[in-house]
């Protein structure tokens, strides 16, 4: 059976770095039998510009509609005047809501080949490999009440609501600990349990929910030293399970402690493994329209859906070591090849990139 | 007139490093005619073992009474099983909200001596010095309501409230741009604007602060963002004004990039600089009681006391070039000396350390 994929390119560098990763996918298609159907929407600032709103309905139909979502990044400084309810990351929030994507799955490995572009010390991140499980939609991201109110001394006030209930909590606790049993079987649960009563019960149900993974062993530590851990010693962490708001902040973090972010993927997954995928790397509005994007966290993050939502782990495996072999073969955009002088590397740009995988596969 | 410090050590390492601090002020007072008495209360765990509350009343007058106070560290696992309402946590979170300390001036700089204690790559750190200044009374961290309730359909909750009302962000935005005008005329203000309404409440109050000091260049970040920044490429910040969670979190990790916490001193003013001075390291139980903590932290607090509260500038300066001599005399607690060879370098505890300050002076 056809299954129908959703791709949503977006905003900034979104379109250029998506159709490589679409040529991935049409080339998976015709050699090797992957039976999908492509259906492009509009989201985001794009969506905004077009529709006027960041998640259109029938954008937001497809994405219900598809069997798995391709996202590649929404934003830019052009819609930052917007009203909050309007802007690009509304696009992005509603479709994790509307789809009840809970769970993001965000690695942050190192490449051998790329260990250099690391801004820390080789013998700290050398064979870094951490996954960030990050709840995504609940906490302060979507906590009601909010807003900004006049309080009776005419003074203004903004406000939101950090709150999480049992079930949602148990549910990532059990993505968690299944992560961590296909890794390293250790598992950091991060909060700030010493000062809110939101994370302490967030604590609590995640020691409960331990339990039932007795071979795996869990940790707790608190927001602002796991901030600090990450710099100082990241390789004592295997799998990373937070809320959503610090899990925004520490998996941009870990991620940036390889210093390839243009190589990194993410998976949110509904409890039925239907999922959205995106590079974690954002529109960078800087550098788009010239060409020069990475697109391997776009094309990487195919990967993790042939793995996650299609059920064909074969074909993720494929992508992921063609793209360790243009790595070895010397292909590098110009965010990974850091100071490495081009007579040693083959600097490309987005499309000779996606060219290199293509052969490659 | 005599000035009253409160010399509150709380618990750890607390004890270890408070006593060389005192140490360095009765040596001022002696020879620098220093005008001041201390006075020791108990606070943290150590308060909660001896008088059942982590901040006794008597603790709170003496602080209250006096024109400054110095703190050692409070927490450990022992009290960790405690209600969140009796940790030793509360201590220090009570003398904050009580005193009105709105205002955490955290500097993360580095040595040129100790640079190489840094898990970052030399040319990404040298030279670091970045202030951040971290709203301290409100936020999520007091907000209310707050708890763990029990919904209609039987299921538990917790919550917490972040919430910022515009005189507070104006107060702390004020500290912002003059800590600035002080420095390199730069202040990054970082919130989550494009998520949350209370920082796009944030963000609209120091924009308009803003327009008081022209001759600041104010800039605004996400925090995820600032998190990745301050590990790629930390030296463009000078001035980062922010959030007390945000804040915390920030504040860890920008310390961390330095390598050596044990040399960082902190500030938590009022709006009249009376203020609470303390180490940023925590209360390190696992070393507690060896003697071989670093007290220079704990020392250069004891300056920035002199400096913001005691008007003795000429005196914390004093301070400061001790501790900076001790450093170019080679002289190393374990925690700074890394991987150098201690042929090359004095390895002490943490009294000879203090009496190398004293020797200095
Ligand atoms: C764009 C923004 C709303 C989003 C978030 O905060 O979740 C982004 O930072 C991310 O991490 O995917
Ligand atoms: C001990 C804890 C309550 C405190 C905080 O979160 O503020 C600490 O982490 C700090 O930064 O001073």
């Amino acid at each position: 059976m056809t299954q129908t994929i959703a791709v949503l390119a977006g905003d900034g560098i979104g379109p250029e770095i998506m159709a490589e990763a679409v040529k991935v996918l049409n080339v998976l298609k015709t050699s090797d039998g992957l039976d999908i159907a492509l259906e492009e929407g509009l989201v985001g600032g794009i969506a905004y510009d077009v529709k006027g709103h960041p998640l259109p309905p029938e954008t937001l139909a497809l994405a219900k509609r598809a069997d798995a979502v391709m996202l590649g990044a929404v934003g830019g400084a052009k819609w930052e005047p917007l009203d909050i309810s309007l802007r690009p990351e509304k696009g992005l929030l509603g479709l994790r809501s509307a789809l009840n994507l809970f769970a993001n799955l965000r690695p942050a490995s190192i490449y051998p080949e790329l260990a250099d572009a690391s801004p820390l010390k080789p013998e700290i991140v050398s064979g870094l490999d951490i996954l960030i499980v990050r709840e995504l939609t609940g906490d302060i991201y979507f906590g009601q009440p909010r807003g900004i109110r006049t309080l009776e001394n005419g003074e203004k006030q903004g406000f939101n609501t950090m709150v999480y209930s049992e079930s949602e909590i148990e549910r990532i606790a059990h993505v968690g600990f299944q992560s961590a049993q296909k890794r390293q079987k250790k598992l950091c649960s991060i909060d700030k349990a010493n000062v809110l009563e939101c994370t302490e019960f967030w604590r609590e149900v995640v020691t409960r929910v331990g339990k039932q993974y007795p071979d795996v062993e869990l940790t707790h530590m608190y927001v602002d030293n796991a901030a600090m851990q990450l710099v100082r010693y990241p390789k004592q962490f295997d799998v990373i399970v937070t809320t959503n708001i610090f899990g925004d902040i520490l998996s941009d973090l870990a991620s940036q402690l390889t210093g390839s972010i243009g190589m990194l993927p993410s998976a949110s997954l509904d409890a039925n493994n239907k999922g959205m995928y995106e590079p974690i790397h954002g529109s960078a509005p800087d550098i788009a329209g010239k060409g020069i994007a990475n697109p391997l966290a776009t094309i990487l993050s195919v990967a993790m859906m042939l793995r996650f939502s299609l059920g064909r782990a074969d074909l993720a495996d494929k992508v992921e070591s063609a793209v360790k072999k243009v790595l070895a073969q010397g292909f590098r955009t110009r965010d990974i090849l850091g100071n490495a002088s081009t007579s040693q590397y083959k600097l490309v740009n987005t499309q000779e990139m996606g060219q290199a995988v293509l052969n490659a596969l």
